[in-house]
């Protein structure tokens, strides 16, 4: 941010509970043996040392999981089985995301001793797929983790044949105090340097990739739309400020952390780029007024990109989902996401992934999207 | 086999030497510190304990190491970066293979510690590529592994920033004695029982994935010729053997073994289905006479599968090239692989890649060609 020229760069520190992934090993027993690829998820403790042995029960869905009785799963391993369709805007992962989140306290008090899903991905390959869990899973999990698609499939072959037994072993260190950061720059504004323009995207990334994807991609997208600001013949009007957060992925503790610090700053919009490099292809937006001349404006700029008119009910994006909730108008740059929960979150998210044109057409609609807030005369949206 | 109806059901066990993998760990110490997926080769030996930290040196190709001086990579790891190219007919893999099987050696006469390759595959995904060295390396070898394509770019961008440095911990077990086996099984013929038609295929793989399409495909493609030749309403006029080999990963141990033990037999014309699930789509040959009729007859039931004639130097395929190279008649099924080096011997080969479509294609050329063999009434190819 400081090679790019921008303003009041600085570090903003926050706590946070650090969990670390260990060993992670699981092999099917019976009806026939094989190595199955897993990852642990966030919050997972450890198994007893030596690992669990127990008989497998595939589960349908979380919903099915919830519909059985007290003690349905005792001493066993629950797997649910559901697969996370593939579609353009995230909706796949949306519906098939509470799975992960609540799906160990739901077997858990069904008596399981270990809880797995099949990976949150739409991939077909031998990847597991991390990601958080609720965080009551921190004092109330069981040992948690996903199961890569393929060897899900391999499973529910095997259980035709006899009753399925595995062993589990997974050793993340008991979660401990830590802390990480918010990087924070800006571009003042010329005439309201008090109004702010918000534009974000995550540092932190999932460990068994590279985090190229998810959010190298939206930093990339973020620093190149401000570079392309700074380099305009004059400044924008409004102050722009770029927020890279740390700590998304554990469940949006930097996104908590900005909103607290900085509830009584003039927030005009907020948004972020979290969904991958794009091609943006659609404009949602959060104002009180959906037909405001600001959306207008907006879309005058957008369209000869090839993005169209969306919904008014943008989320912004993850980290600034507490200041969206809080009521600062938001809009969301819709980025086409078919491939997306391809890499997102397995060891295979690296810069090889990443399409120069994609990311190229995705800072072309930031800026304009954003010079609109940042130069237009009267906006109250 | 039994199943299928097959005569002479049998196991024809044979020895070999057992090279089993351990824990396998990669971690770039600087410029940048990154994990790195990698796999040992085949006849790695371990690492000293503790693993080997070492100066990487990148090197584009096995010509480039093999002109480098004595004592040029003196203490050091050697990686050879070069990609292997996407072809339709595995003449890629056939170009960069012999980094695989003489890059240790090569390196080690120039003073590495260790030797590195980009996986043999053709995908883009973190999966490092198994395979087998040249035989010297049982006695000869220095610590080798295999690294995924992403990370050997990674690899590459980070020698940009300064010198690499790493770790490389592998622990596979001492190679020691063992043994396996060739399965066979045949339809006896009504006239000419001691003329041998001869089609295999190969039932050990690499053991990251679980060998769906190298070689369960293969298999799945003669048990299926099997099947189907079974079921016609007259038995065939020669011999058809299916012989599944055992042990062809670690150097046509097995196909070895069966050339060994049956040099007496009358093999009419040898083949073998080793190259994914295809379809079919050319008749290579390697007869005496390549316009002997029985070439143009097996052209009349190929061509309407999509099949076109190909050259005159099949190589029969793994397991059969012992005794093609004794001089045995051979016929190749050539099989559409440009998507084969994106699963081959990495764990991502499982079941769910095949297509049952390309699988029936290739049976019914299978058996399309060696009915041919099995009822044309004169023979001398
Ligand atoms: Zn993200
Ligand atoms: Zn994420
Ligand atoms: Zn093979
Ligand atoms: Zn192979």
């Amino acid at each position: 941010m400081r090679a790019l020229g921008l303003a009041n760069v600085r570090q903003e520190r926050f706590p946070l509970q650090v969990w670390e992934r260990g060993r992670e090993d699981a092999m099917v027993l019976s009806p026939a043996p094989q190595r199955i690829a897993v990852t642990a998820l966030g919050w997972s403790p450890a198994t007893p040392v030596g690992g669990i042995e127990a008989e497998v029960a595939l589960v349908d869905s979380l919903e099915a999981l919830k519909a059985a009785p007290a003690n349905a799963y005792k001493g066993k391993i629950v797997l649910v089985t559901q697969a996370t369709p593939r579609t353009h805007d995230g909706s796949g992962y949306g519906a098939t995301g509470p799975i992960r989140r609540f799906g160990a306290l739901e077997a858990k008090k069904r008596g399981a001793v270990a809880f797995l899903l099949r990976s949150l991905g739409t991939h077909h390959h031998r990847f597991a797929h991390a990601g958080s869990q609720d965080r009551a899973t921190i004092t109330q999990g069981i040992p948690a983790a996903a199961v890569s698609p393929p060897d899900v499939e391999l499973l529910q072959r095997l259980a035709k044949r006899g009753p399925l037994r595995m062993t589990l072993t997974l050793t993340p260190k008991p979660v401990r105090d830590g802390f990480s950061q918010n990087v924070i720059g800006e571009i003042t504004g010329s005439e309201k340097p008090e109004e702010i323009v918000l534009v974000g995207a995550h540092i932190d990334s999932w460990d068994l990739g590279t985090g190229a994807i998810d959010d190298g991609a939206g930093t990339a997208i973020v620093l190149g739309a401000a570079k392309l600001i700074k380099a305009l013949p004059s400044p924008p009007k409004r102050t722009i400020r770029f927020v890279l957060f740390g700590a998304e992925e554990q469940g949006i503790t930097g996104g908590r952390s900005y909103a607290e610090k900085h509830k009584a700053d003039n927030h005009l919009v907020v948004t972020e780029a979290d969904f991958g490099q794009g091609p943006v292809y659609g404009l949602n937006t959060r104002f009180a007024d959906p037909e405001h001349p600001t959306a207008q404006a907006l879309m005058r700029v957008l369209a000869p990109l090839g993005v169209v008119r969306g919904s008014n009910a943008a989320d912004g994006g993850p980290d600034v989902s507490p200041m969206v909730e809080a009521g600062v108008p938001a809009i969301d740059l819709a980025m086409e996401g078919t491939d997306y929960f391809d890499l997102h979150h397995t060891a295979d998210d690296t810069f090889d992934k990443i399409e120069r044109g994609r990311i190229n057409q995705s800072v072309a609609a930031y800026v304009a999207a954003l010079w609109t807030f940042l130069s237009w005369a009267a906006i109250s949206v």
